[in-house]
């Protein structure tokens, strides 16, 4: 019988693993935990304690943990096909995964490229901007993104990111691209104000230019800040008028995350690619697609020998086992109607977290769908107050994991109403404990 | 009863997939094959034909497709923990595989970071060398790498390739990188021609060049070109004396493919930094790892306030359903002495491919382990003859993938002789068949 406690599997751990997103120092005060088992929202450790994974797991299990439809379909994968390269080759799993997400996504996205993550989608989203211009005449070499945006840690796709903390130390190695004003808040003043900025850096700059990159509706990894949706509405306009595209990072927003399947359907328009990852699989493992127009499609599909084909690839593209993962996530999304569901909840959660509002240290509350951030105020940047809400949570049986002083919600979507009071109420009281 | 065809899932997927890799006009008059099942070295399409995976899916499946091992490790690992984030927990498979990962990788390389695929661990790999020079009070923001070398796709792994067919288009969104020359054959003369030429630029540049980063005796992507292992072994040495890191891109060479477990263990040398993925899961879903020292550990481990941590993440780094797969890998790789029995079959292949040198158009036959490449001469790259090869060797029941004008083996490794034979014998057919 093995006898598998906490502290060995922390003491095998930090002798190998060197952690994502992590001061390994930290651990020398700051216990690892160890997770054995998972189940719905919640996450078990090797001794008995359980944890309520209120941030689904980095933004990813939507559905909760050990779902049994994905489970049955990733078996029911594995023993009929493991993996086979899409190039030259195909298998069903892509290709009722590219149907699917054809069809549930904005008017207009009708071709799936496959990647494995969300930061080598956004990099397949710029490249294949930039070459469209290319391979029609235009060498528009300047991406432009957001202030505060972030959109991932390869290289392309953090040259494309604005927050200092995971950006800053690489600048010398990174692209140069150029940050337009984030709306400052959620109003529509706001959102207007922000678009007759991006309008005089489009009409100065625009034949430079082959695409903007936003986060429609919430910048997650940026505090979790939130923007009116008129902006993404406005913004489409000016991307026609510029001939500028418009590329929707929905890698932590899409899948009903802002409360509609799509964030950017909150805005009336089509984005000319759009980035998924994160939910896409459900939380079960690394997949990411870029979805694109025929329009798009058109400018590399020519002979050979024209030499304009989009030759990227990843050696595990389409994948058939995260294929099915995804196909059996979407079909539950859409059978159970998780996403009109859901809207009790993200009432219920708005009703619950009125009170913070009261709290002194608490600067705002906002919410898109499935999101909710608590901002404090009055704390520094040596304070840690973020750590420290997120051990006061572990002791008393929830993750959240603070982004520097915002604490935020995005649970799974099987979370009950029960679980919904408990996840706010340790916030508040972890909050309440701060001096 | 369903009557799926391979026509039928044709026409479904041209609809909604943009294949990677691939000129998508190309399908006008190259059939795409849908693949229902996969078995050791065999893919099965929906019509009863088999094709023999002489590629092993993109140099992916080691172990051939279903082994029933890994799919039952996967299938486990399932019904105990589907997902958990890295960051603040941590769980077995992650740590086993962490564990092995050290025990079997060159000595020094005790650290072991997780990422998705194989560019994202180059990216890793990249970010990690520039930044410990930083954290040491260095600046060093140029990289290194070997003429005619491919490191992946994403935008930081493509500034440091140097195959012009993948690079080209997007050299203006990418930074820059020099290149020196990688051994102009399998000699040791060359390999030491080429080490002059690196000690050169070393000498002149160290100062600003925080790594070198190479695929050890084969460049895969880059027509299988091979090298000396003296060139690493020499390279090690110069990277030591100028405080340049040495980075092992063990992607394709990694797992057995070059007769060693690990390429560079030829040259008797370790790396700062070694990329692993494509066989780390034995061909099943994404996973990189990038393995490092506790030097390098060390110079980013300190309070958290001095800013110094490494704070790249993805979501699903260090997935336990991936780590499992690779922990099942490893298991057999060892068990079956998997390494060791392929020592047959490098023979047997250098044996059965010596006819090719006898063909005129071949200029020349080359092979490092279970890698073995045979070059055509007196084409162009108009004649397209990589595609002409391909073609034929499908309707003869084996999978080809030739890099243009090279035509190359890389087989799972449970392949047996005959399958051998068969594989060569289509080859050299193909070859005598082109005009």
């Amino acid at each position: 019988m093995q006898t598998i406690t906490n502290q060995s599997l922390i003491a095998r751990d930090l002798d190998v693993i060197w952690h994502p997103c992590t001061q390994m120092k930290d651990h020398e005060t700051l216990p690892l935990i160890p997770i054995q088992s998972a189940k719905g929202v919640y996450l078990h450790d090797f001794e008995g304690n359980s944890y309520i994974d209120a941030i689904s797991s980095w933004w990813v299990n939507i559905l909760g943990h050990s779902h049994p439809r994905i489970n049955q379909r990733i078996k029911d994968q594995i023993d009929k096909l493991d993996h086979v390269l899409l190039a030259g080759f195909s298998h069903e799993s892509a290709i009722e995964l590219a149907e699917k997400l054809v069809e549930i996504s904005p008017e207009g996205l009708e071709k799936v490229f496959f990647a494995d993550n969300g930061s080598s989608g956004i990099e397949v989203a710029l490249k294949m901007s930039f070459h469209y211009h290319k391979n029609r005449g235009k060498n528009k070499p300047l991406f432009v993104s957001l202030t505060n945006s972030y959109h991932g840690e390869t290289m392309g796709a953090l040259a494309v990111g604005d927050v200092e903390l995971y950006k800053e130390t690489y600048n010398e190695i990174l692209i140069q691209s150029i940050q337009t004003s984030v709306p400052k808040d959620q109003s529509e003043a706001a959102a207007l104000e922000a678009i007759v900025e991006a309008e005089k850096l489009f009409a100065e700059q625009h034949e430079h230019i082959s695409a903007i990159i936003i986060e429609p509706l919430v910048q997650c990894a940026g505090l979790m800040h939130m923007y009116h949706p008129i902006f993404v509405t406005k913004l489409r306009e000016l991307c026609d008028r510029y001939d500028i595209h418009l590329i929707a990072d929905e890698v932590a927003t899409g899948f009903g995350r802002t409360g509609t399947l799509f964030a950017i359907e909150q805005s009336g328009v089509s984005p000319d690619f759009m980035v998924l990852s994160k939910g896409l699989t459900g939380g079960y493992m690394a997949l990411s697609t870029v979805l694109t127009t025929n329009e798009v499609y058109q400018a590399f599909y020519c002979d050979y020998l024209e030499l304009k084909a989009f030759l990227h690839s990843h050696s595990y593209t389409g994948n058939p086992i995260a294929c099915s993962a995804a196909n059996a996530t979407i079909d539950i999304l859409r059978d159970e109607h998780i996403i009109e569901k859901n809207q009790e909840k993200i009432a219920y959660i708005k009703k619950q977290t009125e009170r913070f509002k009261s709290l002194e240290k608490v600067k705002s509350v906002r919410q898109t769908g499935m999101i909710c951030a608590i901002e404090l105020s009055g704390y520094t940047f040596e304070d840690r107050v973020g750590i420290r809400v997120y051990q006061y949570a572990l002791k008393h049986g929830v993750l959240l994991r603070p982004l520097g002083h915002v604490i935020y919600f995005m649970p799974p979507y099987t979370i009950t109403l029960e679980e919904i009071d408990m996840m706010i109420e340790v916030a508040y009281l972890g909050i309440v404990s701060l001096e």
